[in-house]
């Protein structure tokens, strides 16, 4: 790549300053320290190393970019431009964070090609490109390098370095050594706050060499060595930081080197003065030919790669390009069918975790793309099965990881995982624990990603262990978040149905709250997926009834008991069983009507009984819990906690007097 | 202390081992490994330099020690039983994990005298002991060695040190040079799943060095090592991180070195053959009598320091009482009250974040306690004022911290200063980034602590920064968690009258929900604390009304102008400002439907409407959101999602048309 010498880098590192500073600038609002600081590494990245191709920007086999310092979005939107994506034009650029613009304030996975992840939120990038390189090496195990070998780069600053899941991460990706994993590192000593030794000391270097990383230390300004720390990077047998020291906001005369420039635009006057100091003779948005030229040449470089790809791929046939776009097999759920119709044969009575692993050992064999895995709790929350293997940095064929104690990073990964293509995903910890993954599992449902979340030991059920690990408010806080379906199935078929629906979902990640404690069989058909339809009526006749039960999970057993006590008493009632109540949600008002009747309605669930009021009203029932859990046996919790076979009777009983 | 022999420390470890394995073995649920692995290093640290009295559980001036691997719990309450603490007696051990038993399946901080925190998620402990170590050393910089000079000690598992939030609180305890945190590693090289090996090869005495600590490697099991190691450390200029090569479950013949013995008893004939191996006959629960005189002695060592102590203490005066005791200042909250009367005078018209920084001037010279802070977003979080001053490593009398980029951390270090006491913290960051510090903040809510969470940027009123940086299911997702409020205030006064609440409120922790954007002055009066309330009528006449609108924060000035609009069409609707619905659900039914009454009622709010049918019913409106937010300035989008003045008063009549 002789042709681009210096003094040429230097002005398409300049372009990317301007059009970035120029686009902040117009919008009144943005982050210029970033695309300033970083123009000079991202120039040589982008022209000398990125195997990617504009004109087909979901080439399965290109370099992965992850942004983790999503702030810095107009870097990203210059060079997708500048290299010439069709999907982003000059316009674009001038509407930089205005409403409905592809050129969101920070990138967005989704809205704009060439994006290859929604970022923003501190650490999540360059966790969630750990996903990525593990997703490269499990496909390149399977299919070679011809089908699949390329490099996953990150640009992070120090913020993504402070957040604690940036540890879990680069400590599993060191473990695996995902070699293929290069991480340029935006070291410009500038935090929000001010320089970064008011709040941190750590040495980095040493930091990541702790976790097994290769380390390189370079000034992130000089062409020689940005591309000579590349290349060395990709060579390594582990994975690289690269450590850029940079100055932040570079080329601004007054505010370079301070955070000033960091999240605010820089002013008529202070660009004005930037436009002298570089010698960019040009108006705002306007890429003199030579420089667009060279970048739109730069952005053509693998074009001939591409074609010998997409050759090699039409070649290895249908199984590999299901493969890789995440189709499922045809008749994947054959297993799951006959699972659901022998439990109902044999009336199995199992924990819904263990449900759930009868699942997984019908799913796993038929689905390539799975990747499984825990967070240290495999024997708790029965995410392995039979013929599973386990990814290790000695043998990456494999499709289950063992995450170790790290459910943030596992929720990051799992992201990554799913955003590469060619995996999909899922990861169990215990339901109280999801919160420690919450700001991934909400990234998840941001972008869309086909992500399972296996959550056992879904409520005071646990027993013993106490109210630290007593999900309480987990329910409602996922059901209040959008795009994500929570699951919390009954028995096994419900199971199965779940597992059926969130695996066919391509656009939604999926929980299921699964028991610790054993549950009977209530299902007497599975022909339809009714937990399709969020909620349906599992006993009871809908015109005779009194009241409706509602209930979830653990708790549908308890209303069938209920209802079966009070028709010994000439109550009629009817139970609502409501796996899915954002599926619910979805179907006509008509069905929802139907389904819950005009009749007294009360909830029943062991959890926050906040939400239920939407289908009880004002004047029904909720039978959960009002405040934290206890330690204690786990059938002595639910008697303490009033929720109970003879608590529900009562409540049917007032309610019918009233 | 010379008293203590080698084989007399062998036999005191044993009588924790016993104590331990016999009390799961009875419960039939617990975790033996850690405490027979740790028992040698817990007995050195607690008859050689813990600094307690069990007599005066709650000495200000005592050592504080954390258990974060909480699931070894039977560890601690063997010690506290055998130290002599009188709120624990063998029932106590044999009631182990029982329903209402002092001896919860994991520490639980108020529930037994002498523990320091209640811990079992992993990676909590450790770092809010930072917070503890923290609170000691500006504790110490105000009153010197006399009233406050202690030392803070951890034992934690390779589970702690794998989470993500453990990397946050090293990182800063170094950076702040904590040098009376000595953290006890329990080395064990084994997790749940298997052999730590299997998911990480982290250097993790490289990994603490990097982070500026002093490291000591010893063999957990040699008791003069372990005596040299904590001297050591003891006189370190930087926290210390003395690794214990250990054996989980020590004494148990065939499980001792295997997660075998990691999270279930022994078993019975395990259990008899550790008594064969260890030599110890003596029956279950039985402590021969030399062994419990010793621990005993042990107990009463810091008798005497106790007395000196609280002679200086005593002498020290009311003001230090106040302080350690967290007494808040009479007529502490007078400028607080001044601050409300003025912007009612004056109109004031502020974004709820600058009004918070308004009473933060009005509270912080006020309350010597307080200790305010940002996670790098001092700036934005307007948590700063005048006269704060910033804890450095050289010097640590000030009242503000400088978190980072570390949410989390910032979380369970804020848990930490209140644990310890003498501290009344408070921490902002984006409200969207909360859940990076979910489970610190749940912590906080169980054990019942005073952190105020200052969560600024509140909804999509966040503007540009997009959809990562918009709160959409944050305010629901902390209103169904048990015991935290969540306070979204309308203007000045209401912003005041939360801060009062979130101060006075001992026991519960407060979330204050914080707009970017200005808002006008509402309120009129400032006699009575109506955020007491939860919700109150802010606009209309009660009886007049022929609809309720109900609105929090930004919105309630939408309410108004809405009302407005419907009086000019001769319709009259009545607003409720609904602060905190969690105050509000405390009031009593006749005030809960004197507010709410009759008419037809609107919930507005730029959030998730999940929630809001337990005051609006099934035949109410709601206006708020239904996904995700998006990037433009924040006007347009209130306009593109449809929360307008507009929608409001279609709402409304639509609502009389039914």
């Amino acid at each position: 790549m002789t042709f681009l010498q210096n003094n040429k880098l230097s002005e398409m590192a300049n372009a990317i300053r301007f059009l970035s500073a120029d686009a902040i600038e117009k919008s009144k609002s943005g982050h210029p320290g970033m695309p300033l600081g970083m123009a000079d590494v991202a120039t040589v990245l982008f022209t000398k190393f990125m195997k990617i191709n504009p004109s087909e920007p979901r080439w399965f086999d290109r370099d992965r970019f992850v942004l983790s310092a999503g702030h810095g979005s107009m870097l990203m939107y210059s060079l997708l431009y500048l290299l010439g994506y069709k999907d982003i034009n000059i316009d674009d650029l001038r509407n930089f964070r205005q409403l409905g613009a592809k050129t969101a304030g920070h990138p967005e996975y989704g809205h704009l090609a060439g994006i290859d992840m929604t970022t923003g939120p501190l650490g999540q990038g360059i966790s969630s490109a750990v996903g990525m390189a593990l997703a490269e090496r499990i496909i390149n195990a399977k299919f070679g390098d011809d089908l699949c070998a390329h490099y996953t780069y990150v640009i992070n600053g120090d913020g993504c370095l402070m957040e604690g899941i940036s540890e879990e991460a680069i400590s599993l990706a060191g473990h695996l050594r995902l070699n293929k994993l290069i991480v340029l590192w935006d070291n410009n000593n500038i935090t929000i706050d001010g320089t970064v030794d008011k709040a941190n000391s750590t040495d980095q270097i040493k930091r990541f060499q702790a976790v097994g990383w290769n380390t390189i230390e370079i000034d992130g300004h000089n062409y020689e060595q940005i591309e000579k720390a590349i290349a060395q990077a990709q060579k390594s047998d582990k994975p690289t930081l690269i450590a850029c020291k940079t100055k932040i906001g570079f080329g601004a005369p007054t505010k370079c080197g301070t955070s000033k420039c960091h999240g605010s635009p820089l002013g008529a006057e202070e660009l004005a003065a930037m436009r002298q100091n570089l010698n960019w003779n040009y108006e705002p948005f306007e890429v003199p030919e030579d420089i667009l030229n060279a970048w739109r040449e730069a952005g053509k470089r693998n074009e001939e790669a591409y074609k010998a790809w997409d050759k090699k791929a039409q070649a290895a046939g249908k199984e590999f390009l299901d493969y890789i776009n995440d189709r499922l097999p045809k008749n994947w759920d054959k297993d799951l069918n006959e699972l659901k119709k022998k439990s109902i044969a044999e009336g199995t009575k199992v924990a819904t975790r263990k449900a759930s692993q009868l699942c997984l050992q019908a799913i796993v064999p038929n689905i390539p793309q799975i990747v499984g895995g825990s967070a240290d709790l495999a024997a708790s929350n029965l995410t392995f099965v039979d013929g599973m293997k386990t990814v290790t940095r000695e043998d990456y064929n494999g499709n289950n990881i063992m995450y170790g104690i790290r459910e943030h990073a596992m929720g990051a990964i799992m992201n990554g995982l799913a955003l590469h293509g060619g995996a999909i995903p899922y990861g169990g910890t215990f339901f109280v624990f999801s919160d420690y993954m919450r700001p991934a599992m909400r990234l998840a449902a941001l972008m869309g990603l086909r992500v399972v979340y296996v959550l056992t030991h879904d409520s005071i059920g646990v027993g013993e262990d106490g109210p630290t690990h007593q999900p309480i408010e987990h329910l409602a806080s996922y059901r209040c978040m959008p795009n994500i379906l929570t699951f919390r199935p009954c028995d096994v078929v419900e199971t199965a149905e779940a597992w059926q629906l969130a695996l066919e979902e391509e656009h939604t990640p999926s929980i299921l709250a699964l028991t610790r404690q054993g549950l009977p069989m209530l299902r007497d058909s599975a022909e339809l997926n009714m937990t399709a339809r969020g909620g349906y009526i599992i006993r009871g006749d809908k015109k005779k009834r009194q009241a409706t039960l509602i209930a979830t999970g653990s708790e549908v057993s308890l209303a069938v008991a209920a209802r079966d006590k009070l028709k010994e008493e000439g109550i009629e009632v009817a139970v609502v069983s409501m796996p899915c109540t954002e599926l619910f949600d979805k179907q006509t008002i008509d069905y929802q009507e139907e389904i819950l009747g005009t009749a007294p309605r009360i909830a029943i669930e062991a959890a926050s009984k906040f939400g239920w009021e939407k289908y009880v009203g004002l004047h029904g029932d909720i039978i959960g819990m009002d405040g934290f859990g206890a330690s204690g046996p786990a059938e002595q919790l639910y008697d303490y906690f009033g929720i109970t076979l003879e608590e529900v009777v009562d409540s049917v009983k007032n309610l019918l007097k009233k």
